[in-house]
């Protein structure tokens, strides 16, 4: 059993670990405390960026000889392979530490095996200590969450964030939705973006609003590391001239000839008829922020659409670890039938339209016996506005 | 300028007051106390229920003799007319209460004066002291808002009630809806349900969900005191054997032949185009829950529908002072554009459906320079779901 001075470390550690969060991506977010026999702490560290030192070797160097003896409290299982920088089993084993506090084991097949090889060095080795906290965070959405959680999937992890009324909309009827939510929602989203590395958008939403799709800081200039932009993009028809292709950021136009297609299922529009039967509102042929588009799925149009299964395989393979899917509703729709979605993050401004393209449409659910429940993880007023931050179930 | 004891004893009026929320209607809630010259607190008393003693009158009668010489500070003006009770200004005088401070001014022609009448037998008398405290509460939504607003539109209070998805569905595209959100969230809508007079569904309610629309207490048994059940209902469609006309609490069958109705603005639908132009979601025939009606409105159906103030200035005069409006998305969407609503409380459940009816539709906007922009006014968690109160901005 972890001692309260190890708990305690590994706590500061989780902390140390997420001020990585917008910078380590395709790595984790590590951090690393090491304590004297006394619980002493003798030495902070945390993986900074992608290619840079790993947490534990940034504590280390801070130590210097100090790190003789110490426990090293870390929010991951050391690595044990030659990757960028050296393994960091050795360099804890070189640096003398007695004993090891791991909270998550690492579920790569590359760099796992740290704590084997610290245990055949006769070191004690203690894992899952404040897993859960580790990879969900100490405040909600800054733990190792979303790499773990790609590396298990082999595909990137999916957060879904869209911008609507308290009824639901994301634009009025006539296509218009300049601007839905406040300034400090619009900010929340820009920070959003700055912690991933890919941000999702399907054709139909190119095709209406014409999307920059950049991050900017808190004075409206472009950050220098930019995530990739992706439009879904099954039959090609992306404008030479779409603002998207510009060279603010790079782009992948993710084509079906070049990702893969699969039989569209039937979401085609049915009108509503003369006696009114239920129709649910999800029926009518929206592009996102309802303008218009030819076609019959969010992506493409036509009978194939594209594989959104073998799109993750590909940006995983790209080393994509985070997409921030943007729009629009039937995109989003997609994704989610396809079970694709792994946190929805929903700016909902209190104010009302009655009409107008709603954040969700067609994701395949009909009856309220199939509706696709999550758990709340964080609601809070940001600005004048409800940010819900909240986890699907498993289904 | 009130003093610190005065304040202090003010918020425990305004507490006070608070109590009587589920009791009152049609009168106000107001709680008072009783201060000696040195701030110490002598009295208290609120008002409990319709009929019974005002607030002032309570707090004089735990009092008894040492009444005299005390200030009564209390969240409403007293009153200065005789009703089911004798005026409260002439009760102080006879106690020998030397000073007065008030936090609202009573707007009623009927029993306003009461300061008058106080300064006039040479009492102090101070008004406006924590008045916004008192009118909104010190709790969201437990002040007397509710009262002082009907009484200065001279029509009830309207609470609009809805309970979505996160994508501000209602119901599931065939129309079910059992369970959107938690036991939690159902037994508070009954607590609010409790706490006004009068509830009001429009008739494709009833046709689709034949709801009984009556407050039962946590166990899930009727509560004794029923609020008046309403149907907007242009042309008498209300069946015979709709649960509602049941005895389990009054009801009103509010028709056009009784009302009065106002010719329809466009309500019909329009089925999207070959094109696809944007349509938004509001252009379908549905009822409440996605069930069918026949009509163009939410009330009646065909070329005149229900002349919405005329029903709110009749339920006024039948002593109503606080509606709940329940049901459904094209009745309240007649209510907002009415600018018949005065506060928001919507559950919304972290589920997503993608298609079904939206909590609110046609309310008449188009654009989005025309959002009907809310305050929010509380935000928190009930159950698993997020409750979200919302005050509608001045248009």
């Amino acid at each position: 059993m972890a001692n309260e001075a190890e708990i305690q470390a590994m706590r500061q550690a989780i902390r140390l670990a997420a001020r990585g969060l917008a910078t380590t991506l395709p790595n984790p977010v590590v951090g690393c405390v090491l304590l004297d026999p006394d619980g002493t702490v003798v030495a902070e560290g945390w993986h900074e960026q992608a290619g840079g030192p790993h947490a534990e070797v940034m504590a280390l160097r801070a130590a210097g000889s100090r790190a003789r003896g110490t426990t090293a409290v870390v929010t991951l299982e050391p690595c044990n392979h030659t990757g960028r920088t050296g393994p960091c089993s050795e360099a804890l084993l070189a640096a003398g530490v007695q004993k090891v506090v791991v909270a998550v084991p690492d579920p790569t097949d590359a760099a796992s095996g740290g704590a084997a090889r610290l245990r055949a060095a006769g070191l004690e080795v203690e894992t899952g200590v404040l897993a859960e906290e580790a990879e969900r965070g100490l405040e909600p959405g800054e733990g190792n969450e979303v790499w773990l959680t790609a590396v298990r999937k082999q595909r990137p992890f999916v957060t879904w964030k869209f911008a609507a009324t308290l009824d639901g909309r994301v634009a009025a009827q006539d296509g218009t939705s300049q601007w839905i939510t406040s300034v400090e929602a619009r900010s929340d989203v820009h920070r959003l973006r700055a912690q991933v590395d890919t941000m999702l958008v399907g054709v139909g939403t190119v095709l209406a609003d014409d999307p920059l799709l950049t991050v900017r800081d808190a004075d409206g200039n472009p950050l220098a590391r930019q995530p990739l932009r992706v439009v879904a993009d099954t039959h090609n028809r992306t404008p030479a001239n779409a603002r998207i292709r510009g060279n603010d950021a790079p782009t992948w136009i993710a084509t079906g000839a070049e990702v893969g297609t699969i039989e569209s299922r039937l979401r085609t529009v049915a009108a509503p008829n003369a006696a009114g039967s239920p129709q649910g509102s999800g029926g009518q042929e929206l592009g996102t922020s309802g303008a218009p588009y030819a076609g019959g799925t969010p992506y493409g149009g036509g009978r194939r659409e594209l594989d959104l299964h073998a799109l993750m395989r590909q940006l995983y393979a790209r080393e994509c670890r985070h997409v921030l899917l943007e729009g629009g509703p039937r995109m989003a729709g997609a994704m989610v039938e396809a079970g694709l979605v792994d946190r929805v993050i929903a700016y909902l401004a209190p104010s009302l339209l009655g009409a107008g393209p709603n954040a969700l449409m067609d994701a395949g659910i009909t009856t309220i016996a199939d509706v696709w429940r999550l758990d709340l993880v964080d609601v809070r007023q940001v600005g004048g506005d409800v940010r819900v931050l909240a986890r699907p179930r498993a289904r």
